[in-house]
């Protein structure tokens, strides 16, 4: 069995991903991660917030390196997308629409009402559009456009999350794709990669 | 001053919008609504849920003919896309990233857990889509491309909204604008108009 910590993450990082945070108790936590409801102040000391903090930052690094994986081969970026939205398409039908993005609930929940997680989901986007950026450039696109390109692949994905979990759907994720697809094939036309 | 009833629901609307529902509490929408509590479950004798209910269906319907507005002139598709995403932005960095659309959080914290809150969530995005749709096909646009490019425009919105409030910066819309304005085009060359 992992951890305690690690399974107080793992709850809260799945509590946080199919209701948001504010609608998730510390409570609960304990509960799904079979640990002491104490043991929660134990490894996270500043309550709800630190826990909140900390899974905000692990769940948003490991969800970069999964949606990252489908641009490892530098060769058709439009294939690449569409793979990701694909697959991503598939994990919804399989969890009954409910994994989608581990933050991204979170953070329209404490946009505007908690600045300190504000700022940690900010970071998590960041270092999204960062990465992400060095990823979309191994397909000979320019750095510029490719940061563009990646901040339009996340939006579609996110917002394609949203109604398709609402409408039960994947209609969205195929809607998101088409537009990000026809985005990398005119930046693609418009500079040609140096091949 | 207008009726307690309508109040109410401002109230809601606004508070959905900023911080979602689960964080937001009925006492809490009575003080800004200036009602007395028990008036809440006087208008709405299901309670939060019942008032929930109705923010949403309200709140999504004004929504969509704020947006809508922005393809009123069926002359230039593209040029409205930009101009919406434009708007969107200005409304953002107006309010200090607090009012984006003022359902998607809500959407998001129901949707694996209030079946009744996640298919009025539904309604309001089929709603959306089809009178959306509608209103693309007058830039003399196919029925099934037009229902493609409404969808991916409202997913490329609900997401830049998603990393706009967390990064307090309009580049996500930017991004996304262009996403969609490539997909317009595209679609345009594809099968023209038929002027």
């Amino acid at each position: 069995m992992t951890n305690t910590r690690t399974r107080i993450l793992d709850a809260s990082t799945e509590l946080f991903r199919r209701q948001g945070m504010s609608g998730t108790g510390l409570k609960q936590i304990a509960e799904v991660a079979k640990a002491p409801f104490g043991s929660i102040y134990h490894f996270f000391p500043g309550g709800k917030d630190d826990l909140a903090g900390q899974t905000i930052r692990r769940a948003g690094g490991e969800y970069r390196d999964l949606v990252l994986a489908f641009f490892a081969d530098p060769d058709d970026l439009v294939a690449s997308v569409a793979t990701a939205f694909t697959a991503a398409g598939q994990v919804l039908e399989e969890t009954e629409y409910a994994d989608a993005c581990p933050i991204a609930t979170v953070a329209l929940e404490v946009a505007s009402t908690n600045e300190t997680l504000r700022v940690a989901t900010a970071d998590v986007f960041t270092d999204w559009i960062e990465v992400g950026t060095t990823y979309i450039e191994r397909y000979q696109v320019a750095p510029d456009v490719a940061r563009r390109l990646i901040i339009g692949f996340i939006t579609s994905l996110e917002g394609a999350f949203v109604l398709a979990r609402a409408l039960r759907s994947t209609e969205p994720l195929e809607a998101a794709s088409r537009n990000v697809q026809a985005s990398v094939r005119e930046a693609m036309e418009t500079e040609p990669p140096e091949r």
